[in-house]
């Protein structure tokens, strides 16, 4: 029997004994390994913060005392250790626990957590609600492996140094980042390390912590002495703990970036296949290109890189033209528009569910300024991702801002061919949804005018019914045309918007004449979206418009095809729809 | 002749003396107190900066030295030395120039910047072009007057401390926010000031940055001294300077925060009116009311509590139970989570233009966690203000977010009814719009149960036409059925939809009987607001539907009469829009 098997909840580990919690330690990282190895998940991260977890429910009392695990890249161990090992260890249930802090799965989470840098203002709020109401305990908020560099972060910092009362951070300094890190907090970071703690410059004390320092992070009888040292502080209290990420699986060690997140097999790889053109792969090549020729490029990524496969040969080839921000997403816009303003030619790329982590600095940094960078969001539409990695409101939250060009393309040619546009034009702010599909080609060169705005693309002619199927949907237009053509026995119109921004009124106005129906499909929330610009258009008409995408919710690991069913996104559902309104 | 009246450009300044420096601060001071006491605008960080100011443009040479002046509370002088004295001291041309940093009115200016917490970002975007193009200048960000706070300052910070050129980033430290200084970065700079600057805990050496402190931040030749030992710096370096703020007029030293921003007239204010009911004096009752029975009430501004007329003595009378997190609106939305979920009661207010500085927060910390705290919005509708100002984006942005429930009042009763029932519900997180007009009183309590989402409110029946009217736009509807009435001859319905977070599905299927058009109003911006959630509605049917609000644009300072006359937002305009859809 192992140790895990023993162990059911907080009050288990407490009857351990060193020896054991060691075992347990290797427990853990085994069972985070199978999870991993099953099902995806994050990796490095989790295996390097076992110990810490063991020491952290041995002295403190969960859920009495109340854990707030920062992006949640670090709370497998905790899960583990409250009662839901079923999803590490028993491969029929790993599904039924999620990869992040949530409530709903146990009273020892405490909030719903999946982004970054969050954790020490959520504490902040527990504890000054533990003050107001009197009572007693322990409220510790776990950071790190990057999310330090995120504003909100050290806005937490700033406030919970004000809190005159107990509040205790854990910094999981793993020397890392998802990618490594960047910015100058971490070089101090890197001084206390060195100097085990005493460096003259301290950023944490320099703002009012109580300060202690564990080097070794991942010892759990060390952990422990300094847990209980800060135990019931009336202070903030700041422990740093230096730990090893991937601890424990050697490849996790030695290439901590791409063990970060791993993916369902890694433990035994298949040869990798043929390397095949991706929007990703163009998207490097346009940039390197750029860079070859001497231009004044520079790709910019906020902590994320390698989901645009921006890997460590892409970034030693780009040199001074490429900046990884860290967890940034503010500053990385901010950054882009002063970049643009002084002839630089910024290219940054997110991640729609990220791009939520700057909206001000869109509006105010970027398009109040009409800094012509080129912003490229990843992954939008809609999935059957986490709740917390949704990636279906950057239309809504984007397109709403005035200034702001949002292009949708849907095929190779038509990506290059603005993103090209974007990178020399000087008017304004645009953002290019790179279609998160895979790449389709027309292999015909797309030469349009981009810089005339909201100018839709009739891509087939037709009657009764328009079809105007944005990005990665058009594929569902041009099935739904079909589906028309096959149940309806008429051709409809089919149109390719383009813009995301904007509604193309002259062509609008044109499809009056021989159409009843216009509907609308757009990969993301139809709420605040495209489509109901559309709808707005013809209100004062006869026209009947319908809009598909998805709805105002958030979704946690629903499968996509129930989705799509649901939000009647199949040729077959809504061609149904149609014929109700024909 | 004034010293000032001889200056028309930074090289005017170089030639000037130290006493004719002097004499030239003082000449600002005048100019900065007519102009705000003709027109209004800041006042206490604008007089503590006038030697800096004159320093900075004696040392650097601007424009080819770029300067970024964050959020712009401290730019008035550089204007004045930046050929734009005449809207400072010539009343006939005030208006002319804007009290924000603004590159269509002058070379000098880089960026239009109104919200806080930029300038590090922008000014590192525009080191780094210049060094990818192998320029040669400075690039000085001048932050402060408590805009240190804000996360996006922070990631900036962090990220220029990696700039391997020049950076010089001026700190000003006037000891104060718009209100006191609040948070651990302000103690540390207590520390320094204390030392000399020589305090073994520096934040910025810390972080890696060059440091300089003057001490004598209102002394031009102590200024000279430092600024002529950093120009051309080859690293990233902070000058950070004690200044006084509101120096010159003793009432603005006296009480900075009265004096931060000031009115027209203020050198010679009118005897005040007798306090009358406000929608911010009845919060504020609202919250003294629920403190003095010992709940767990927290009011929490970001900030700005002048703006909520959280006074001083309300302060002292909240106690603990009230947090102004200083700029930080991230953290304000994250700590309010927080609080809700540990059982006290957050009533976070922020201003409709300052709310977009937190949209994560708002998705993930708040909504994802579905935390009862109550977010009152202040200002929001279309007005005249400032492009950095702008109040119309709170709808499109709030309102998409799933499971957050936005109420619209539109009288005194029906928001305090709102209040109290956000105040004690524990499903949602609620936004309230707060009225941005004049009270209005039904004199009769609502006693509406809130808890049923999204049930509008049928105020008077009629036929043919349906007017959806939120919030203050409710008196707008009113005056479109009267004008109706009188130009049509019927009678007109009147809904009140007191939700902007979704449609009365039930109501909206019952106007089908009896009417032909639906339009709706909102107090801000049409694309992604309420409106369109209607339009959608009724796409599918015969139904007419007109949306008024405002355009996506920003707007500059125009006349709020012509902006109506723009949108169409008389009664007038409306119902001869209507007319056509008859």
């Amino acid at each position: 029997m192992t140790v895990l098997e023993k162990i059911n909840n907080p009050q288990d580990v407490k009857n351990l004994s060193v020896a054991e919690m060691n075992e347990l330690a290797q427990d853990i990282r085994d069972a985070i390994l199978n999870r991993v190895n099953t099902i995806g998940g994050h990796l490095g991260p989790d295996l390097g913060i076992a110990e810490a977890t063991i020491a952290l429910h041995y002295v403190f009392d969960s859920p009495k005392d109340k854990f707030v695990f920062d992006v949640s890249h670090q709370v497998y161990p905790h899960k583990m250790l409250t009662g839901r090992k079923h999803g590490f260890v028993d491969n029929a249930r790993l599904h039924e626990i999620s990869g992040y802090s949530n409530p709903t799965e146990s009273e020892h989470d405490h909030f719903v957590i999946g982004h970054t840098s969050t954790s020490v203002s959520l504490a902040t709020g527990l504890a000054k609600a533990r003050d107001l109401k009197g009572e007693n305990y322990n409220v510790i908020a776990l950071i790190g492996d990057g999310s330090l560099s995120g504003g909100e972060a050290y806005e937490g910092f700033n406030n919970a140094a004000e809190l005159n009362g107990n509040m205790i951070i854990i910094v999981n300094d793993n020397e890392m980042s998802i990618a490594p890190n960047y910015g100058g907090l971490y070089k101090n970071l890197a001084q206390l390390r060195e100097t085990n703690g005493q460096a003259q410059n301290n950023v944490f004390k320099a703002i009012g912590f109580d300060y202690y320092y564990v080097e070794e992070g991942n010892n759990v009888e060390a952990l422990i002495e300094v847990f209980k040292k800060v135990k019931d502080t009336k202070k903030p209290t700041v422990v740093h703990i230096n730990t090893l990420k991937g601890k424990g699986y050697d490849p996790a060690v030695a290439d901590k970036e791409s063990y970060h997140w791993q993916v369902p097999g890694f433990l035994n790889p298949q040869e990798a296949a043929a390397p095949t053109e991706t929007y990703t792969s163009i998207t490097k090549d346009f940039l390197l290109n750029k860079k070859q020729q001497n231009e004044p490029v520079i790709a910019i990524t906020a902590a994320t890189p390698g989901v645009f496969d921006f890997n460590p040969e892409f970034r030693a080839k780009m040199g001074a033209n490429f900046t990884d921000v860290g967890i940034a997403e503010e500053h990385a816009i901010a950054y882009a528009s002063g970049l643009a303003k002084n002839g630089a030619k910024p290219v940054l790329a997110l991640m729609s569910s990220f791009v939520q982590r700057t909206y001000d600095q869109m509006s105010q940094d970027l398009a109040l300024n009409n800094s012509p960078a080129t912003v490229l969001i990843y992954w939008g539409g809609i999935s059957g991702a986490d709740m917390t990695h949704l990636c279906t409101f950057d239309i809504p939250l984007i397109s709403n801002i005035p200034n702001i060009v949002y292009l949708a393309p849907t095929n190779k040619e038509e990506y290059l061919a603005m993103l090209e546009w974007s990178y020399n034009q000087n008017e304004h702010p645009v953002f290019i949804r790179v279609p998160a599909a895979e790449l389709v080609s027309t292999g015909k060169p797309d030469t349009t005018d981009y810089s005339k705005l909201n100018k839709y693309k009739l891509e087939q002619s037709g009657e009764k019914v328009a079809v105007i199927a944005a990005g990665n949907f058009f594929g569902l237009g041009e099935q739904v045309r079909a589906e028309i053509k096959n149940q309806l026995g008429f051709d409809a119109t089919l149109i390719n918007p383009r813009f995301l921004t904007g509604v193309d009124t002259e062509m609008l106005e044109s499809l009056k004449q021989n159409h009843n129906v216009v509907i609308t499909l757009e990969n993301g929330e139809i709420n605040g979206g495209f489509g109901e610009k559309v709808t707005r258009f013809y209100g004062n008409s006869d026209m009947k418009v319908l809009n598909f995408g998805s709805k105002k919710e958030f979704t946690d690991r629903v499968p996509l095809e129930e989705l799509y069913n649901r939000y009647h996104l199949t040729k077959e559902l809504i061609v149904k729809d149609i014929k109700e309104v024909l």
